[in-house]
């Protein structure tokens, strides 16, 4: 047993699936507690893109991801802890989770350069050199003042196996060196699996980051490339192997189907650029797919974008206003598209959670899932 | 007498600055009551720029302004009549008021002719040539259904006298021609008196379209390059002509020390895009001047932007965080910074008509103006 322990991090589990192992659960942390399964909302730089924290808490987001990477070079970990930290910065009091900024090294920042100790790289805002250690990411992440906090991983991709499995080495590393530096017992530090796409890796990772008795373990390296059906797979391999006991983080997923897909294999915490990203290109989440208002078929379209949708912007805009804000690049187009995004997911979870308590989550999975092109022969 | 009777918009002066002439007043309009002096946040293209109408009405902003050009550029006209209305399409229940498209034909589009039957232009947007008639201005206006419409006028450069007298003959006749094609009572059509900086122009211009009994006067052809000196002076030629009992409406401005100036000579009516405009580009409005985030001294600075101001930007965010979203070229940025540019704005106009109310104003109006380069010496 290697770090600190962090007993204010309960996590409750209120209702279990028997034939899934989906579970309804309360993660305790200093902000406040997530109702699990939850999506967050992902504020890269300090700020869910187009969305002040009030928007956030009426859509009953309890959960915001922030980039280590990208507030490490802009404006500067040690300027937000001056300011208070980051939940005063960017005045948002609900729980935050920051990553460690891994995986943003392996796909934004130039001229990177891996050895053991860590990771050297030049910024993709000036080009500037810098160097990440799994000391240094953890510093940051104290600095910023996260509720949840990530171990410092390489993120391979996902299907040379000789690579992944040399990586893993490196990453386990990294990890007994993350439990070994952190100071802070209000910030739960999650390990992360991971292993491409090989059973056999996943598993090894999996039973490594255990020993060291993380008080939560995130996934990671999937939704990078690789197939759905792998990315199930993997899941499939880990849900019976991780904790019942702690919480399970998938990060970077996803779409809608990708969610219910997760919560069917044990994954409780989820985060995504997906509905802001969407949002900003015009296009809007409903069940079963997407509607890009760039279409010129929605023009004098008096629907909303959903009819049964609650959220403010179903309830106020139709779809041709929508469209002609996204024709004129107009930045309220962005807020209303990203409200809408963000309402969709949220309300998703919270259906999700709903139907696990109700033990009605089987037929609501099988359901939700007939709506996309590749449902049942992937489900659970 | 021509033209119909619009008996809906009625203008109660409730208090009147016996030493100015500044007033109190409501002004009357099927979606709701105006108090001027009033300031309308201006939304182009059907959108006040990066907020939502539940944020205005929090605001309190109470009069929105809209672009007849650009909205039967894109959408069209024909468009938002079909969906219901302008007020419906932008989901904004209170009043609006639409210009002519006179002054964007003359700043914004290429190629435009004029003749004295019309104006024949190309649009900014994708170079199709299209024409504007007095007749066809009012058509679109009636399209949109705004509750305030704008004669077609020409706006000349203010300085040429010879050009300027010249137009007025048009700008006088088209005044005319819009008062006759009025269709709709439930609008009010206001004259726009031109000139450009001579006083014995706007004099001629006011006398004239006062035979036509116009429901509102609108003072038009200013702040477009000449000096503040000049400005006020025209303003002062006209408070004494313009009749008492008709709202004022001063086209087009703009600063918190116009603004101030404009009520000293009595208007009631004003509208820019000052405020969302400097927002974009990272400026906070205060007394006295602005704040341009952009400047590196922000960047550790843990004040709001103004103490003394209790919008939701100032009561939630610092300027070191503002200066951040400003720098890393984010959305909220826009919205938090146009938050508090219009609050300072509508704030102002809501002091002034309490200053007047209380018959303080003068000396409320010395001390605001006291705070700018050029004082006292251009008051009344």
């Amino acid at each position: 047993m290697i770090g600190i322990i962090t007993p204010m991090f309960e996590f409750e589990i209120v209702a279990t699936d028997v034939r899934t192992g989906a579970r309804v659960g309360r993660f305790h942390t200093p902000h406040g507690i997530l109702h699990t399964p939850i999506f967050a909302p992902v504020g890269t730089q300090a700020t869910v893109k187009a969305l002040r924290p009030v928007d956030l808490q009426k859509l009953g987001a309890e959960l915001i991801l922030s980039n280590t990477y990208h507030l490490y070079l802009r404006p500067g970990d040690d300027l937000i802890r001056e300011l208070g930290g980051l939940h005063r910065f960017m005045g948002w009091n609900g729980p935050i989770l920051t990553d460690s900024g891994g995986f943003q090294l392996f796909s934004l920042s130039n001229s990177r350069k891996i050895d053991d100790e860590g990771v050297t790289f030049r910024s993709h805002i000036d080009g500037s050199q810098h160097r990440f250690t799994p000391e240094k990411s953890i510093s940051i992440q104290e600095n910023l003042g996260a509720d949840i906090i990530m171990a410092f991983d390489e993120c391979p991709p996902p299907d040379d196996y000789n690579y992944v499995k040399e990586s893993l080495l490196r990453t386990h590393d990294w990890a007994i060196r993350c439990r070994q530096a952190q100071k802070q017992d209000y910030q739960a530090l999650f390990g992360i699996v991971q292993g491409g796409v090989f059973p056999d890796l996943r598993e090894e990772s999996a039973r490594f980051l255990m020993d060291l008795d993380f008080p939560g373990y995130a996934i990671g390296g999937l939704s990078v490339g690789e197939s759905k059906a792998e990315m199930y797979a993997m899941l499939d391999v880990l849900n019976p192997i991780l904790p019942k006991e702690k919480p399970r983080y998938l990060m970077g997923v996803g779409t809608a189907e990708d969610l219910v897909n997760g919560v069917l294999r044990g994954i409780d915490i989820f985060d995504c650029v997906l509905p802001t990203r969407l949002a900003r290109h015009g296009a809007a989440m409903i069940k079963g797919g997407r509607l890009n208002l760039n279409n010129a078929r929605f023009a004098r379209d008096p629907l909303p974008l959903d009819e049964t949708c609650i959220c403010y912007t179903c309830l106020h805009f139709n779809r041709a206003y929508l469209r002609h804000l996204v024709k004129a690049n107009e930045i309220l187009g962005h807020v209303l598209l990203t409200n809408h995004n963000i309402h969709f997911l949220i309300s998703l979870m919270k259906d999700i959670r709903q139907a696990i308590v109700a033990r009605t989550f089987g037929s609501f999975a099988d359901d939700f899932l007939s709506y996309y092109p590749e449902p049942s022969s992937l489900a659970v």
